[in-house]
């Protein structure tokens, strides 16, 4: 939990920040990973877990399933950035690769289920990983029970539905709002249409940010969560360069997303007291939103 | 207080960060400035505080006059970065432009203090400050008693000479290393010489670590002071990206060398518990030494 004066006299509000860039894997998603894969029976964990992801995902369930000391199969695209790989290799992840195509992903995956008996733990369509990403704000209530508001960036919604679940079953008058970028705003379009509304085209630097919302997440969501708020492209690289310079904190784009929309809905958020999931920390150095490359 | 399961796994030891960076003012200078300000009587601090300092000092002194409430004059070359002029005017700093010579830079001090009675508070060579910036090693020993070594970058000598001070002091046997860049390599050459070695001309990205040791900072360096450790500028760079990666924490350069001394003096660390002081993140994000710019 990081807490500054500065950039609380800069929005007006007191902001709690949760850093989950600080987190093992430097991702909130080994807390679902690792709910996920330690609430499965020895039965269902003798064929290790898989899961598709060319993301911070694929790192956090290799790492999960090191902990319990069985395999992770992970599928992964072949344009896959080489620092995604590596962070999955670091942590033991078996690396399968496939052509960059839905229909190959899932064949891959078919495979190595039907050869290994591995489990098919989603990156955020599933309970387990759900309640998991609901502890950051678990914990952040338990530090600070007089929180107003909580903020969570949204993309599949594994993290926004377990915040808003674990934080309005603590304190209902509690808001929870979900950070979105307009690049990729499924879940934005999703609640107002009333039904799932799949992202296509994505196009957000915010790179955790980019899937859809699942038939679980959705629900809870529209359910649970208070609003989304929908931030541009550009406010996303300042933030993200605000916080680094700042807070000192390295995050990656999809974090930016949540402070953005803080300094958006700054009006309605004057004087309150606001937790702020930084969710992870995992960013290509050699590639940042303000430094233009020759 | 951060550690990395990564980071030890790579060096063979187990290193604790006490984070500087994460300090007010974004660096450990803030704790030598307060202890300074606040030393002052009311009869002294009358007339406010006075520097010279184009860096991380001229922001910390100035940040802390305004926790005294008197005013703080800074006296920065002409030809600062704009970055750090932007620090010091943020807390308060009164800056005094002077042309970037050291004549100069006296005259425009000594015409402030006959005209306001400000006393000079100088960045290192001054025995408050140097006792401020040894609590940080103070406070990593009271965490883990068991250290057994510290390290800390040297420029001008506080630093260093205010953790060896606390952590000799708590625990004699403890071994305080000193981390320097090969290009600014003037504690080496002065313990070595035996006599001060001012540094003439220093080329190094460590801009916190540029100056020469003072009259007060090299003989209790020189008494106290296990070793310094020299490294390349090529580690410099490739460390700091290593800790803003693995850490996620944005650190300058001068944090780096330590860092980089640890991994340079590891195999004399081998299994040790080592305290590494990450001296602060006051960074330039538009230059970074592994980005090519156009």
């Amino acid at each position: 939990m990081v807490t500054s004066r500065s950039l609380d006299a800069l929005c007006g509000a007191r902001l709690f920040f949760k850093c989950e860039n600080l987190q093992r894997a430097g991702v909130f998603k080994a807390r679902g990973a690792h709910n996920a894969v330690l609430a499965l029976s020895d039965e269902e964990a003798r064929g290790g877990v898989l899961t598709h992801s060319s993301g911070n995902h694929g790192a956090a369930l290799a790492l999960a399933a090191r902990v319990r000391r069985i395999p992770a199969y992970i599928v992964v695209p072949e344009n896959a950035l080489p620092s995604k790989i590596d962070n999955i290799r670091r942590y033991g992840g078996r690396i399968e690769f496939c052509p960059p195509t839905l229909a190959a992903r899932e064949a891959a995956a078919a495979r190595i289920q039907s050869e290994t008996g591995a489990r098919l733990i989603h990156a955020y369509n599933d309970p387990w990983v759900i309640a998991g990403q609901g502890t950051a704000a678990l914990e952040l209530l338990e530090d600070h029970p007089d929180l107003d508001a909580i903020v969570a960036p949204v993309g599949g919604g594994g993290l926004l539905s377990g915040t808003a679940i674990a934080a309005k079953g603590l304190k209902p008058e509690i808001s929870v709002l979900g950070a979105e970028p307009a690049g990729a705003d499924d879940a934005a379009r999703s609640l107002q249409a009333g039904r799932l509304m799949p992202q296509t085209n994505p196009r957000t630097l915010a790179d955790g940010l980019r899937t859809s919302l699942g038939d679980l997440t959705f629900p809870l969501i529209r359910q649970q969560v208070d609003a989304i708020v929908t931030v541009s492209e550009a406010a996303l690289g300042e933030n993200m360069q605000l916080v680094w310079s700042i807070l000192k904190l390295v995050i990656e784009p999809s974090s930016a997303v949540a402070v953005a929309a803080v300094f958006q809905a700054k009006e309605s958020l004057q004087g309150k007291r606001v937790g702020v999931i930084l969710s992870g920390g995992n960013v290509d150095l050699d590639r940042l939103p303000w430094i233009q490359r020759p």
